[in-house]
């Protein structure tokens, strides 16, 4: 067996059996090359007792297709980009709702600015050039507020984002340009103003609609009920997913918008407090539709329970957006602990899962990255270099890639800024190459992996077949000798074959990552 | 918190939290007294950074009551008693199959007898007064072999053990005598006989029925197809369980047994072997037919994935029933590893799951386990009172009760031995002060669990509220002085009550079980 992972407590050994028996039963033997134990279900003895053998092996009782997770083959080669709609481009100032600040303002928690779908129709040209693959729009129904995830109507863009013709379009031109679309479900709760809502506010609990939330009181003589919502917003009531009637509702949603627009699947909000039944008859019914829909949750925590086949394809994985913030940003734990932790974690979900993740370095509901390394692009450079290396769906928040900054919501929620002369050109380009070696580089796509650090430098290495790619990152200030695989390789930036060294220097803060065959 | 269990390799701490908010995050601190640490999604750290709190602690973020695993009240009250049907009682002579041996010769594999329905309808007042309250017969519909695992017909009871109206009449009178009764479920193969895969066989590819099975290969110029089986058994064609045709199948089956005759539930024969998805939508059918009815899954190791509240409510507890083979009969564990390996299986699976486990010495696949023992009557008595201590459903094989004792299939599936001369009237006298006992206590019903061992002696305490029970089982040939708690205790034998002495002697192969309340 090799040893795949070093976490903070164990390592992991693995081992690829491929079979044609769907039935596998097993154990272990573990030997120092003179003694040798016995490790089955049975804990660790000195022998394995054939004599009731079949109480005490491991096994694989039967694999069922049926039960096995498969996710879209795609998600390999997807690289994506997050837009926070209200805030990436206003396309067209004609739908803008009410009073919008002007372009720029530093952001309040109610501010409008006027951003749309018409806005990032007309930007394609410029993600396209990015070299991103794949979009994630946060909600597009619609609701009152800027972020839209207080829906009013499930079945209806909202009006300052466009309608559903130009979300068709945005949709058809993004795949003509080789670009999926995933939209934002938002199930866990609805908004004040959806009319279900408003329904029991204005009936009580004769309402036909009581039952599609979590009402624990009704005043005997009139006066607003009480209810469950998300976290303490009184404008999120919690939906009861176990709702058989909200349910339906819900799911002829689902398909009503996957069959109109043809999206490419969902990004799920708040997932981990829906109900799990749910997310089984969702999974049913997205892949009975269109097998190739992803399906990804937002839990922040280990999500094993939801990531066995049965429900999500993967997560936004913010416990890889902990690391990085720790170890990147603050130099809270060291190059060790980074490759530990990450091990560890990969070592929570199968290789579907893990290849299914989200992996962002901040979202909307974070501070900015570079805001978490106080301004300083160069640490903020390794991490990009990470994520693109890193296992999973490598995914940026609009603006990072020109170094937009901001602290916690409604900060982080920025206008982009469209000129040109204020953008870090050098990051753009940076990220630029990064998508494109990305792209051309099959390890970091359908590679496996493997973390470790020597002398307070990271090292990543992805290997598929007979092909590696390796990326080394020094996250400190202090230049580092470095010790490298020999052989001939293709250096990623430049696409000379060069002869690798040995060893050679990285400077402070400084790292690289390349392609090469052995 | 406090530590509730220790297996081999860890200690087991709990708290109980009981909150009207669905919504919990948590963290741990670990103190000697003087330094502490913390316990959170990061790890062991020598602090929790509240600046990115959300990221790393541990979490419900909501629970539904959807998810909960809810299993039938009943089943802490239940005694359930197996009855391989053939070799029970041969209450109808005049349905025997073609030729039958003598009742009481010892089985070959192909044995008949001639035991049926009616010979448990007329051996009620038997079990009644033995005490049990539950019933789990083997297989009881049509099928050519003795044991009705290669089923031929789903929807009629076979005709040598009875038919419709009898099965009808049987779990009536069950009832009236306050006996549940579970079925035999046997979705993972039919028998060679199913009409659908003899259409198959006839019709190769092109019958309709050729995707309810597994099969690799036509032979293009005719000749038998290959196909799964159950093991080794061609007699035994693996069913496609995901097959929506087939599924519906067998669920109409399962809704028409329920609804025809009322069982309390079902076995489910090789269920490890089955697709999940099945077992999902399948506890989704049962339950929607009878909320009260409980779902026993055929599993022999760590079921964990079956046993989180969407398939099973528990299984044979195989586990246990390797545990007592290796303390009681072959006495290769000693009574601390025994407490062990108890705890931690424990530690799998939630409480419901643990309540609803069905615990056993011994069943048809296995030695009987007074032949495990070689005969030793002492070990058989000792497993037994652990057994009825035990946390979960005790579940007697028939026969045990009287001494019966055989080795594998077929010889565990002697006939019973009707000629009172014959029993060991001591054995049974034990067996039925126990189940007394049990149905008495509710410590032993509702209880918590620990076990530990001192001096080679097992200790098993339940408790619930104020009230205990305690089990002290010396399966040494030596004679131990023990430590008791004081205080006053009702004697279960004598039922009165008596003062308890801070210590006493048991006897080599001692034990007793008595209940206290502090």
């Amino acid at each position: 067996m090799e040893k795949i992972a070093t976490d903070r407590y164990f390592d992991y050994y693995q081992y690829n059996y491929a079979t044609d028996d769907p039935r596998l039963g097993y154990y272990f033997l573990i030997s120092d090359g003179e003694a040798t134990l016995v490790y089955s279900e049975s804990g660790v003895t000195e022998a394995f007792n054939d004599q009731y053998a079949y109480f005490h092996y491991f096994q694989y009782p039967f694999i069922n297709p049926i039960d096995v997770h498969t996710v879209p083959s795609w998600v390999h080669e997807a690289i994506f980009y997050q837009i926070f709609v209200e805030r990436f481009y206003n396309g067209d100032p004609g739908n803008d709702p009410g009073s919008v600040s002007p372009w720029g303002e530093l952001p309040k928690p109610k501010s409008f600015f006027g951003g749309d779908l018409q806005g990032i129709l007309e930007k394609l040209d410029y993600l396209k050039e990015l070299g991103i693959n794949g979009l994630y729009l946060t909600p597009i129904f619609e609701s009152p507020s800027n972020h839209k995830y207080d829906t009013t109507d499930y079945r209806k863009v909202d009006p300052a984002f466009g309608d559903k013709d130009l979300l068709c379009k945005l949709i058809k031109q993004a795949h003509e340009n080789g670009i999926r679309v995933i939209l934002d479900g938002v199930f866990n709760h609805s908004g004040y103003f959806f009319a279900p809502f408003q329904d029991v506010l204005k009936n009580g609990g004769h309402s036909q609609y009581a039952g599609w939330f979590h009402f624990t009181e009704f005043p005997e003589h009139g006066g607003e009920p009480k209810y469950r919502c998300f976290g303490t917003s009184p404008n999120m009531p919690k939906l009861n997913t176990s709702n058989p009637q909200l349910k339906k509702y819900l799911f002829d949603t689902v398909a009503y918008w996957m069959e109109e627009t043809g999206i490419d699947g969902w990004r799920l909000d708040v997932s981990d407090e829906i109900d799990h039944q749910f997310w089984r008859d969702f999974r049913q019914l997205v892949k009975g539709i269109n097998p190739e829909a992803v399906i990804i949750g937002e839990n922040w925590h280990n999500s094993y329970p939801w990531l066995m086949g049965d429900q999500f394809d993967g997560v936004m994985n913010y416990p890889v957006t902990k690391s990085c913030i720790q170890f990147f940003a603050s130099g809270e734990i060291s190059a060790e602990e980074f490759a530990e932790d990450l091990s560890g974690s990969l070592m929570w979900n199968s290789d579907q899962a893990n290849f299914s993740m989200l992996n962002l370095l901040d979202s909307h509901d974070t501070m900015r990255f570079l805001t978490w390394c106080r301004g300083d692009k160069k640490k903020l450079m390794l991490a990009i270099l990470f994520l693109f290396s890193y296992i999973g769906v490598p995914c940026t928040y609009y603006g990072t890639e020109i170094g937009m900054e901001g602290n916690g919501d409604p900060d982080s929620r920025r206008t982009f800024d469209w000129d040109e002369n204020r953008w870090d050109k050098d990051l753009l380009a940076f990220y630029q190459q990064i998508i494109s070696f990305r792209k051309s580089c099959k390890p970091l796509q359908y590679g496996n992996i493997k973390m470790w650090a020597d002398d307070g430098v990271f090292y990543l290495e992805r290997g598929y077949g007979d092909e590696k790619a390796l990326t080394v990152l020094n996250n400190t200030g202090e230049g580092k000798n470095i010790v490298l695989p020999v052989g001939k390789a293709i250096d990623w930036v430049s696409a000379e074959k060069t002869e690798l060294a040995e060893s050679g220097f990285l400077h402070p803060f400084g790292g690289f990552s390349f392609y090469y065959s052995i």
